[in-house]
């Protein structure tokens, strides 16, 4: 009984629905089928999207030599799990065919005295290649590499080349390129499949090479490589050391997880989660995590329930205070937070630097003036116009208005330059501002807020 | 005089940082030099990096024949500006020898008066194509999809393919595969350029085709397609009519743009953002796109105000509750955003469905819960101890403990309920809960906050 019946089958998500309802309906045997049938990359998938105890049963269906293909693509935290649990000897086997890079992933995150078992349990030549790659950061080009690259010398010719290949009856996984070196392994240059193809065999490689592509080098940072592919629209790219030794390549597969892992990690970390956490993990493990945010928030608040305390006079003396107090706070932080967003994307995407950040500041700071000036008006006013109407207040309420409007381009302008500012700041001081800034601006905007529009009502009313 | 002096220079920003200098001190002639020198993607990510009227200059300097090949690595909203103020029938000639899938972008964003000009000045098969390009959506697999692909027939041998091939002189950028097809076009599979060169010349192609390549349906939508290419780790895919028809291909470096475009997408639009939007607009433009999200902030702020205003005299008795009132809906908002965030990003990759959402919704109760009472706790007991020590409240502090802690689990409930509930039950209504949902979200954690806090209280001073 074919499983995937056709193409639609293969792009909808109905095979994981027909592998769900097989597993709600106990019928084991034909999971186990559909997991070690569908793609490693869609039971990772599946397993990520099924709550733990059901995803720990699927788990032990999967066939022990398929367990190396499915760890690759599970998300760290789940991999983590399932890769610590193993026996070294049997994690050493699963992962043995994999590529290099993914070997050394799968080890890297697991603690020192597993990835001490694995190793010994390798042959002797594994077990080095692993050891190298490992001495890699993971996030640097030599953590993206893989070592299993095709080279040639320059001065053979192109049908010397395609027998060879011939030869090798297989060529590594994306291979669009093969690179030519010389007889110390330095990279001279890459030639593409397809010109190989389409190029007169008595040529000399050395003629047809791809100017297009140029060597990383190893210690180039991962979002550095992969905005490199980005622009460059590459397929693959040689890895080189200091001296101009070919390392290895890196393929574009691996660069789109990098790209992924860094646009989630942005908007995760906003929210103050992290982009590795498992979605279904227990309750007990997520509420630990998230118990931290909410108890730096919870600072934060009482930072801004202090400055309130402060005025505590004058809101006994004025209710409508502690009414509209939360306008001022809010809009500055709303502003603040639009401008933090802007300049962490610009950041990361490369449109902002030291050059431009002038301009940049300067033309975020007229926004909010703008924006300051208009909201103040329609906000002063309507505060007014509604006071007035009141018996209580009425008398109050051009002070209520003023008071709230020069606030509100206070609490603007303070947003918008610290929302631009802070970014820059905390990336010259290595702490990530997509974690923290978001918390340091509001804290901010919380103060500035309830201060300036209960500190310039003490002004008027006191 | 070489100005990529190493391959540092290509990967980091020294090259922009020259161009920057070149262009501050007027040297306009070398600017021009470095413009036409550069590769598009960098020039156009420079402009992108540039205010208004700095890139207005560059813009100027870039020869006309370059255009259109930086033309369509811009930004969407920069591109629009600069391809409505050309002449149509230049900016038919500067994108003639784009891919069709890039010329139709351009193209899709123009005013229809302007894109019936271009089209007008184009030759006529030029016409026809792009036409035809512009019938699929922007946003499906015809929208990405380029139609230069290589095709043969299932009975030739590899050795007449490399002939063929050879012949030709030229492949399409990124070929990687070429597609077998029957005397209908239609789609019988791919076989990889390595495979060409490894296998037998005498086997018919039909004995190597690559099992992994399915085709695409041409309806596809665009972040179907990159999930797709993602977990299969495409580099290219064949796109297919609902008859089986081939149509074209689409590469590897259109789908990391709509994947890097998506992510963009819900960490720019969480803060009311557009992530085509140029950072370096003007200051009235921005303002102007900000205020509606300050002004949709404000009526929401507007809305807890009333709830505030309610309980005015409550407040009146008791001023402490005006100090407390930021507190419960500080803390359901975070929660909220955190259960929020999650489930946005569990939606788009894909983690989350109508199959695994109870348990995932009853998992985040299950967390706000644990939370809720931890911090009631916390901050109940700090409360009762703070006012406890106060003349003024001493007798009170019982209750303003029992007050806040109540408020803050019922306000962590309602967050994380709603949070998880929300982005759902808006992509069901097909609309954007990454855009959206936090608004809505923080309006009702405001409101439930400062209703159940003010609410309690003034069931116990009342």
């Amino acid at each position: 009984m074919p499983i995937l019946e056709n193409f639609e089958n293969e792009y909808s998500s109905d095979h994981l629905q027909q592998l769900n309802e097989a597993l709600q309906s106990g019928m084991f045997v034909q999971v186990r089928m559909m997991l070690n049938e569908l793609p490693a990359a869609d039971v990772a998938h599946f397993l990520e999207s099924t709550p733990p105890k059901e995803r720990d049963l699927l788990w032990r269906l999967i066939n022990t030599e398929r367990e190396g293909q499915v760890l690759q693509f599970l998300d760290d935290e789940i991999r983590n799990e399932y890769a610590s649990n193993m026996d070294p000897a049997e994690l050493a086997a699963a992962t043995r065919d994999l590529d290099i890079d993914n070997q050394a992933d799968i080890l890297g995150d697991l603690p020192d005295r597993i990835v001490k078992e694995v190793l010994a349990s390798m042959r002797v030549q594994d077990r080095h290649r692993i050891e190298h790659a490992l001495g890699y950061p993971e996030d640097s080009a030599g953590g993206l590499m893989n070592t299993d690259v095709v080279t040639v010398r320059p001065l053979v010719t192109i049908e010397v080349v395609l027998r060879y290949l011939r030869m090798k009856k297989e060529l590594p996984d994306n291979t669009d390129s093969i690179y030519v070196v010389d007889s110390e392994d330095k990279f001279i240059g890459a030639v593409k499949l397809s010109s190989l193809i389409i190029s007169q065999p008595e040529q000399p490689v050395d003629d047809v090479l791809d100017k297009d592509i140029q060597p990383i080098p190893v210690s180039l940072p991962d979002d550095d490589v992969a905005r490199l592919f980005e622009r460059r629209d590459l397929i693959s790219a040689p890895v080189i050391d200091e001296n101009g030794k070919l390392l290895g390549r890196i393929t574009i597969d691996d660069v789109v997880d990098v790209i992924i892992e860094d646009a989630d990690h942005s908007l995760m970390s906003m929210a103050g989660l992290d982009e590795n956490d498992d979605t279904f993990a227990p309750i007990v493990t997520s509420a630990k995590r998230r118990a931290i945010w909410l108890g730096i928030n919870l600072i934060t608040v009482m930072v801004a329930v202090a400055v309130i305390g402060v005025f505590e006079d004058t809101i006994k003396a004025v209710t409508a205070l502690a009414i509209l107090q939360p306008i001022v706070p809010s809009m500055g932080g709303i502003a603040g937070t639009q401008t933090l967003t802007l300049v962490i994307r610009g950041l990361s995407v490369g449109h902002i630097s030291s050059i431009n950040f002038r301009w940049l500041m300067l033309k975020e700071l007229g926004v909010s003036v703008l924006n300051g000036l208009l909201w103040a008006l329609v906000v002063g006013l309507s505060v007014y116009l509604f006071f007035s109407l009141t018996n209580e207040y009425s008398s109050s309420a051009p002070q209520l208005g003023i008071t709230i409007a020069g606030a509100m381009i206070i609490n603007l302008v303070v947003g918008a330059t610290l929302g631009a500012v802070l970014p820059m700041i905390m990336t010259k001081m290595k702490i990530d501002p997509a974690l923290s800034g978001g918390v340091v601006l509001t804290t901010v905007t919380d103060m500035v807020g309830f201060f300036s529009f209960l500190g310039l009502a003490t002004l008027f009313f006191a």
